[in-house]
């Protein structure tokens, strides 16, 4: 940490995909060299070393767990590809049961959902939808028998064809509204949801219902990453006011931890180290003073 | 027209952004030599010959007239440039008149509205917003004197912080809701709107409310085009359920003609005939089969 960086906020976790080429061990050193406190795993670099030598390292690291990435993919029709998928499912559930046990105090068992695109050929958006809503009804004995919450992601309608047919945070709350809060809540992230119309209200109903598992932020800026999906940028450097939409957050009582995930070609190609450092500063600056 | 093209349907209308490199002669040519009966007009090419021998070309090729694109931009700050701005607007709202006047018995006077993105360095999207709402009820009053509808049209959220701050169908209802219905309707294109979890529901409330005042059509394929502006398709090229959403609009009692509106580098690159059969062929094969 350079002499001149602010203290990291207490509250800020790195999620992993922000220094997405760093391997398991290198991204607990630099997340707890620089004093940060919390984590986000991905599943790739776990299962890298296993599941139990990653928990062991977690552990050692002294860092908090906020969530593990991710499961989901649930918009195949009925067969074996979907019960694949299910199982898959169930292994990450496990994992995040595992990990936010090995985590320091103040970990949490959340497992984020990306719902998954339309399948090939296919434009039955509706139907793709019902099978979101079944698949979770059918971890969710797993989840709650494992302590783990399952956190559906909407995200941005520009994914909605080829990554999640889940796109707000009303619709992913109408899904959630058939299970218990403590199994099933919302990914509230800042890129996908700060256009959003009913944003505010929708982040307050979110907090009535008990279901906001994990809250994210980065920022959306134009023009997009020729690969859209790589568009997520340090907050600040673009357009979200993450005043209004921290402070909705704040204001239901959310007492997490707040991951900053970035998938961004320039910050992959930077030094992990300096990723964190860069993370922890624009942090500062324009989330930490909303957090009240 | 090659013999094995289908007969157009009598509700298609070219809009002339899908051949964009034509000028207003070769446009209106190509799309009635096609034996298509109505087509939909840009500012810049009006413009280039000046409103009277547009009008007049217009009329010579028997053509339907069934939208003026586009005014809007309003999300400027109080000053010369939104001034600047609403002249504009004044200015294209009676281009609309005189070319509705103009075209064949079945045009309809329609400006669609791009509301315009974030202006440079704010991130106050409600802000903006509010002044969507304060423009339009400057330019109602114009709109009405003239007899024209403005359309006010979501764009996808992609576009939301340079384009359109209006994102959904729902919100250009909430702004249209201020005023009547034959003043200030929107814009009901499935390239904007397809995957909004509301999108039905919406469309039966636009058709309630009096307030689709054109459909449009193209289709949605990933990946996205690097400029996400030219991501748009060919009917049934892509993943749109044109059933559906084409359904619902008729079920309101929509009887107005169809613009097929593509912004796309190789259509553009393609002769403009070309373009105007091979939209044809996937009008009459996705959109008519759902005409009723």
């Amino acid at each position: 940490m350079s002499p001149s960086s602010p203290t990291p906020d207490p509250r800020l976790s790195i999620n992993q995909a922000t220094i997405k080429h760093a391997d398991l061990a290198t991204a607990l050193q630099v997340t707890a060299d620089a004093g940060v406190r919390s984590i986000g795993l991905w599943r790739e670099p776990v299962n890298e070393v296993g599941l139990d030598v990653a928990a062991r390292m977690l552990g050692d690291s002294g860092l908090r767990f906020s969530t593990h990435c991710r499961g989901g993919f649930f918009t195949l029709p009925v067969g074996p590809e979907r019960e694949r998928a299910l199982d898959d499912n169930r292994r990450a559930i496990e994992e995040t049961a595992t990990l936010a046990a090995a985590g320091a105090a103040g970990s949490t068992a959340v497992l984020v959902l990306v719902a998954g695109g339309l399948p090939g050929g296919s434009r039955d958006l509706i139907g793709a939808r019902e099978r979101v809503r079944d698949a979770i009804g059918v971890l969710a004995p797993d989840a709650k028998a494992a302590g783990v919450t399952l956190a559906i992601e909407p995200l941005h309608p520009m994914y909605a064809s080829d990554r999640a047919v889940v796109s707000t945070l009303g619709q992913a709350l109408d899904i959630a509204a058939d299970f218990e809060p403590e199994v099933v809540g919302a990914a509230v992230d800042t890129f996908h949801i700060w256009w959003d119309p009913q944003v505010l209200e929708q982040i307050a109903r979110a907090g009535r219902e008990g279901r906001i598992a994990t809250y994210q932020v980065c920022d959306w800026k134009t023009p997009l990453a020729a690969d859209v999906l790589l568009s997520r940028h340090y907050t600040g450097d673009g357009v979200i006011d993450f005043a209004s939409l921290t402070r909705a957050v704040i204001a239901t009582g959310y007492d997490r931890d707040i991951e900053v995930e970035i998938f961004n070609a320039d910050v992959w190609a930077d030094a992990p180290e300096n990723v964190v450092r860069r993370t922890v500063e624009t942090f500062a600056a324009a989330v930490s003073p909303h957090l009240g």
